[in-house]
C-alpha cells in the first residue's frame, strides 16, 4: 500500500511549530507554571462585558458563524470611521498572514523581513514556498528603510513590519513610516503588523489612507483585548485586496462565541483603558526588577518587555531555563544579537512578584 | 500608486463563498428567520455539560489555545481506541478539508469528486489550482466504483467521498467501501468524510486500519453533537500524513473555548444519545410531511432529509424560494439531478410544524 502523493513543496516542508506552547512545557516538567507570562497573552483578561457576552453565545454554539462577520466588522468600521469593505475577519493575525501570503507568495517570490522579527510570518512564506530575504535591525528597532531598500533590491512581492516590534517591544513613529513608504517599490505590499498598536504612545500608528493599495494592516484581540484564546485577529486594507481574501479563506472558519466576545470587547473601550494602565505599570515594574538586578531593560510600548541580560544567547537561554525551573513561563527571542534579551510578558502585581522572587534563582544559575 | 501582485493563481480565482449564510439572508430579507433547518444543524443543541464547559472557559479566553489540542486528542484517542498521532484537530472539516488539499495538490494535480458533492471541497481544489474531475452520482448515491475507476484513469492524488453523503443523505455500507477499495489506485488518498457518521446505522463506518494510508477520515462536532459554531473537526489517518498537517497549519487557530466544549460533548455520550433520537424522530416527520403533500423524501442516514420534489431544479427553487419567504431557512442541491430536492435540516417538533404549515403555501406558489 502506497501513501498519499505530498506536492514536491510539502515534501521539503518541516514538520514544525513556530511556539511550543505553554502547556506542552508544563506537561514535559509535569507541572503547571506559575506565572504564564510567555506568551504576551494579557493576564488582565478581556472585559466582563465580552465574558458575559461569549457565556451567553456559547448555547448558541449550535449554529454556525455568520461567514461575513457582519456585526463585528460594522462595529470595527465605526470604531475605526472606515467602511466594512476595508474589513476581513480572521482566525487571529497568524491566520490572515497565512491566506494573505497564499494569495501573493508562489514559488520563489521574494519576500523582506527584518531577522529577528515573527516567525509565524516567515513559516507562512516558507509555507507557500517563498524565498525570505532579511535585513538587521537597526539597534533594537525595525528599519523600514533598509527593508525597503532590499524590497526594490530583490523585486520583493511583500515586506512585513511589526510596529510595535516583537520581540523587542521597540516603537517606530508612525510618522517616520509614513516617510519611508515613499521608498516602498511599486508593486511591493507592506504588511504591518499592529498587534500592540493598543498599548503604543499616540502617533505610532501611521497616518496611511484606508484604500492606500500599499499597505495592508493587521489588527488583534489578542493582546491589550485580553481575547487571545478567542482567536479573533482582522486586516485593514484597499476594498480590491480585502476582497481577495474571499478567494481562498475558510468562509466558516471563525468561532460564533468568539465574534460575540470580540463585538462586546470592542464595545468596552472603558475596560481597554483600565487594562492599558494595568500594562504601563507592569512594565515598569519589570523594568525595575531587571535594573535592581543588572539587566537593562528596553523601552516597550508593547504588553511585554524584553529585558537585554548583556551577554550573549546561552547566557539569555540560561536565564530563561532558570525561570522556566522556578515556574514562570518566559519566552526569549530566537536570533543574535536580540537574543541576548528575554522576553516578559506584563502582568499583576502578584505575578511580578513571582518573577521578581524568582530572577536572582535563575541569575544565580546562569551565572554559575 | 499600484497595488499587490497576486499569484497568477490568485488572479483566476473568484471571490465567492461556497455557501451564503442564513444571516445574510436575514439581512436582504429584513427579518429573522422563524426556522433555521438549512445548514444541518443540530438545534437540538450540544450537551448542556459542553455549554457550561464552554461558559466556564470564557473566563480563561485570554490565554491561547494548547497548539497540540492535546486533551481532546487524549480523548479522542481513548474513544476510537487509536493513538493520539492518528488525529489532526483543526477549525472544522473545512479547515482540515483546506490544509489537506494544500498538502497534496499543486498546480494541475487531479482529483476525484462526485458531480453536486460538497462544494467547499470544490473550492479547496481550485484555490490550489487543482484539476478537479467529477463522476455522476448512482442514483442517489455516491458511486466509489466509479470514483476509483475515475481515479485511476487520470492518475488523481485525491478522491473524495462523503458517507453519509451530503446533499441527498444516503449512505452506502462500509463493507461495501472496504471492498471498493481495492480498486483505489496506488498513490491515490481516500478523503472519506463522515460528518454524518454519527446519525448513520451501524455498519455505515468502513473497518479500515487506521494506519492505513489510502484513506484520512473527517469527523466533526458540528453535526451530531451540535457545535456548528464552535468549529471543531478532526481527522484520522495514518501518522506520517498526519504528522504532515503540521508543516503547513494554523498551530494557534483553535478557539480555547470550542477546545474545551469539544471535550464535554465529547464525555456526554448519553447526550448523544438523546440527540440521535430526537433526530430520527424529525427525519420521520419530515419525510411523513412530504408524503402528505406528495412528494418524496428520501431516506436518509444523517440529520437531514433530501426531499425529491419530482421536477426540475427550477420548480425545487420556486419551492425553495415560498418556504424562504415564509420564514422558513432550508438549502438544495446545486447540481442536477440532485437538484430536483429540497434539503430540510431536522428540527424540533415546533419547528417541523411551521415547515409543515409553510410546505403547502411555497408548493401552491411553486405550482402556480
Amino acid at each position: 500500500m502506497t501513501g498519499p502523493r505530498l506536492t514536491s513543496l510539502a515534501q521539503t516542508l518541516p514538520a514544525s511549530v513556530p511556539f511550543v506552547g505553554p502547556e506542552a512545557q508544563e506537561r514535559t516538567r509535569g507541572a503547571a507554571f506559575a506565572a504564564r507570562l510567555g506568551a504576551n497573552e494579557s493576564v488582565f483578561g478581556p472585559s466582563p462585558k465580552a465574558i458575559e457576552a461569549m457565556q451567553s453565545a456559547a448555547s448558541e454554539a449550535w449554529m454556525y458563524a455568520d461567514p461575513e462577520a457582519h456585526d463585528l466588522k460594522q462595529a470595527l468600521a465605526l470604531r475605526h470611521k472606515i467602511a466594512p469593505q476595508n474589513i476581513m475577519v480572521g482566525e487571529g493575525i497568524d491566520g490572515l498572514l497565512g491566506t494573505l501570503v497564499r494569495l501573493i507568495v508562489g514559488r520563489s517570490d521574494t519576500v523582506v523581513t527584518s531577522d529577528g522579527a515573527y516567525p509565524t510570518f516567515n513559516y507562512h512564506v516558507a509555507g507557500f514556498g517563498g524565498a525570505l530575504h532579511k535585513v538587521p535591525y537597526q539597534g533594537d528597532f525595525e528599519d523600514p528603510s533598509a527593508l525597503f531598500a532590499k524590497a526594490a533590491e530583490i523585486n520583493a512581492k511583500l515586506v512585513y513590519i511589526a510596529n510595535p516590534d516583537n520581540p523587542m517591544g521597540t516603537q517606530i513613529d508612525g510618522a517616520v513610516l509614513t516617510k519611508a513608504l515613499d521608498d516602498l517599490p511599486a508593486g511591493c505590499l507592506l504588511i504591518l503588523d499592529e498587534a500592540y498598536i493598543d498599548t503604543a504612545p499616540a502617533g505610532s500608528a501611521p497616518e496611511i489612507a484606508i484604500n492606500d493599495p500599499r499597505v495592508i494592516r493587521m489588527r488583534t484581540f489578542s493582546k491589550a483585548y485580553g481575547l487571545a484564546g478567542a482567536r479573533v485577529g482582522y486586516a485593514l486594507g484597499a476594498p480590491d485586496l480585502i476582497e481577495a481574501f474571499h478567494k481562498v479563506r475558510n468562509h466558516f472558519g471563525m468561532s460564533r462565541i468568539s465574534l460575540a466576545g470580540a463585538v462586546a470587547a470592542l464595545a468596552d473601550q472603558d475596560h481597554l483603558t483600565e487594562t492599558l494602565a494595568k500594562i504601563e505599570t507592569s512594565r515598569d515594574r519589570i523594568a525595575a526588577i531587571a535594573v535592581a538586578h543588572g539587566l537593562v531593560p528596553i523601552p516597550s510600548a508593547t504588553n511585554f518587555v524584553a529585558v537585554d541580560c548583556g551577554q550573549d544567547g546561552a547566557f539569555a537561554a540560561r536565564i530563561l531555563d532558570g525561570l522556566i525551573a522556578e515556574g514562570i513561563f518566559v519566552r526569549m527571542p530566537f536570533v543574535a544579537p536580540q537574543n541576548r534579551c528575554i522576553r516578559v510578558s506584563c502582568g499583576t502585581d502578584d505575578l511580578m512578584d513571582l518573577f521578581e522572587t524568582a530572577l536572582p534563582k535563575a541569575l544565580n544559575v546562569a551565572r554559575g
